[in-house]
C-alpha cells in the first residue's frame, strides 16, 4: 500500500492541528482545543522542541500522526508519552494506526526510553481493543487534575 | 517556621529518591520503583535534564518535594506536569504541601506554561480535598495505558 511513516516537519503542522481537532470532536470535546498554531509551530519546531511527530501519508497526502513527548515517571524513569495517536476517519480500518503505533515503539526502544505510556477514555472500545493487541497494562483509578492559568 | 523552598541540587538526589520511596509504599506500590539512582541523577542533572524539582527545607532537612516536567498538551500547549508532590509523613499537616504546590504554581506562571496538570488516586481523599481548594477542573474517566520494555 502507499503508506509512507515519516518524521514530521514544520510544514506539516497545519495539517496536525486539524487532526487534533478531528480526535477532539471524536472525544466530544473540540472546544478544548485552545492552543494556537503559532504556540503550535513554536513548541515543536522553535528553539526548544517539547514534543515530536511521525505523519502517516497515504499517496502523498498526510492521513495520520502520532505524537509525543518526553515524560519522566519517578518509578520507571525516562518514557514516552503518546499524547496522540490520530488517523482520519475514512481511513481507518487499514492497519495505519497499527503502522503508526509499531513505529512509535521501535523508536522508543532505539532511544532508551525505559517504556511507554499514554491515555485512552474508558468507552473508547475500539481504541482499547487495538491496545489490547500489544503487551500493554491498563491501570485506572486515576482522576486528572488541572489548573488552567 | 523554619521552612525554606528553593531549587533542587544534584546532590540532593539521593533524599529525592527517598521521599519517592516513601510515596510509593503509600500508593501500594513499592516494588514499582524500579529507577535507579544513576538514571535519575542524570535525568535530572545531565545534559538534557527532563525533569525538576523544588525541595522543601525545615530547619536544614529536606522533607518534602515536588518533582515535574514539560508536557505538551495538543489542547493547551505547553503545561507544567507535577509527576510527584510529597511531604515526608512525620511533617504533614502544617502546611508544607501548600507552600510547594504555590511555588510550583507561581513557577508555571512566570514561564508561560499555560497550566499545570498532574493526576491522584481516587481513594486518596485527603490530596483531593487539599487539591479543591485551588481552581482545579478534575477530569475521570481515563485509563492509563503502559508498555514496559
Amino acid at each position: 500500500m502507499g503508506l509512507v511513516i515519516r518524521n514530521a516537519v514544520k510544514e506539516d503542522c497545519s495539517k496536525l492541528l486539524e487532526l487534533i481537532k478531528e480526535l477532539a470532536l471524536y472525544e466530544k470535546a473540540p472546544e478544548q482545543v485552545t492552543v494556537s498554531m503559532e504556540e503550535f509551530v513554536d513548541s515543536g519546531f522553535g528553539k526548544n522542541p517539547v514534543w515530536w511527530a511521525f505523519v502517516g501519508e497515504f499517496n502523498g497526502e498526510i492521513i495520520g500522526m502520532s505524537l509525543f513527548y518526553i515524560r519522566y515517571s519517578t518509578w520507571k524513569g525516562r518514557r514516552l508519552y503518546l499524547e496522540d495517536i490520530i488517523v482520519t476517519e475514512k481511513m481507518r480500518g487499514k492497519g495505519i494506526g497499527k503502522e503508526l503505533l509499531d513505529h512509535t515503539i521501535s523508536y522508543a526502544k532505539e532511544n532508551g526510553f525505559s517504556g511507554m505510556m499514554w491515555q485512552v477514555l474508558d468507552w473508547n472500545t475500539p481504541a482499547i481493543d487495538f491496545y489490547k493487541k500489544y503487551d500493554t497494562n491498563f491501570d485506572g483509578g486515576w482522576i486528572n487534575v488541572n489548573i488552567n492559568f
